[in-house]
């Protein structure tokens, strides 16, 4: 029987070639959900980074860092601050916009989500340009927050998203 | 020092009234997340369910639906699959329509998410109108999956949501 540590996670993502559109491959994590063993070991290792960085609460951008994030702050007893689009928190908020490719976003988080001096760390499945997590860091330092790192199951290195979270450490389980 | 079991969860539901529209009553689940206690004491007891429902998978519903399945999914060392808006899944899914106030909406999952026989729990932060969970058990029972059991956080009683579900166990931490 394999032990957890020998397991390769890249077993577990499925690539889907031209989705959405033509040049693109697309990582599918969802095989690294459905797998208990595999998806206790993604949360584990953001566990024990969380810990090395002395995480006092995570935050994760919709939907796809609570998929991550959620398990991580039950994990350690500790809370999940979501990030959001615009008109989804109902109470008063701080945003940021962010570019895209085309056009700009936005992301938001109630303004009682973070305290001043808090350490923060931000957890989502896909670093590829880096806009959202940048935003995320923006957002979580207008509340006076200190991010003291970063963790993602997936890197896309090519996209070069590291570049914007040089200052934090940063942990990712898998490199495409 | 109170212990958890003494811990009065609607201490950590906000309501906002008239949100989105005149005459809600939006009961704002995010200080329960970011509380550590909380949010972990109603994972633990959706935890305690789905072994009481002998649960093999967990699904939920985007994207507030991660929000407490993946914890429990994690904590029992189970998969978890995610019930997503067409266009979010890049392989082969299902799908079924469902009602809207006005209008349909469209839920899907991958084809290969459930097993046959597979015995599923469904978890979500909110049983309102049970428009949302009675697409999902759609979704499960096209894919010959057995649903177990449905866990929300919260039910909105009066909206009678628990009428679609009353074939299944339920587990709810909180009725408004």
């Amino acid at each position: 029987m394999k032990g957890n540590d020998n397991m390769n996670l890249k077993d577990y993502v499925a690539t889907i070639k031209d989705y959405p559109t033509e040049g693109i491959m697309f990582r599918d994590i969802t095989p690294a959900m459905l797998d208990g063993k595999a998806f206790r070991k993604i949360c584990d290792d953001m566990v024990a980074f969380a810990k090395k960085v002395g995480a006092e609460v995570i935050i994760g951008p919709e939907a796809r860092g609570f998929i991550f994030g959620c398990p991580v702050a039950y994990s350690l007893g500790i809370g999940f601050a979501p990030v959001r689009k615009p008109g989804k928190l109902p109470r008063e908020t701080v945003e940021v916009e962010y570019d895209l490719e085309y056009g700009t976003d936005r992301l938001s988080m109630h303004v009682d989500a973070l305290k001043k001096g808090q350490k923060v760390l931000i957890i989502d499945d896909l670093l590829a340009t880096g806009g959202t997590v940048a935003a995320t860091i923006k957002l979580a330092e207008k509340l006076g927050a200190e991010v003291v790192g970063a963790a993602f199951f997936i890197e896309l290195v090519d996209l070069k998203g590291i570049e914007k979270i040089k200052d934090i450490p940063v942990h990712i389980a898998l490199k495409y």
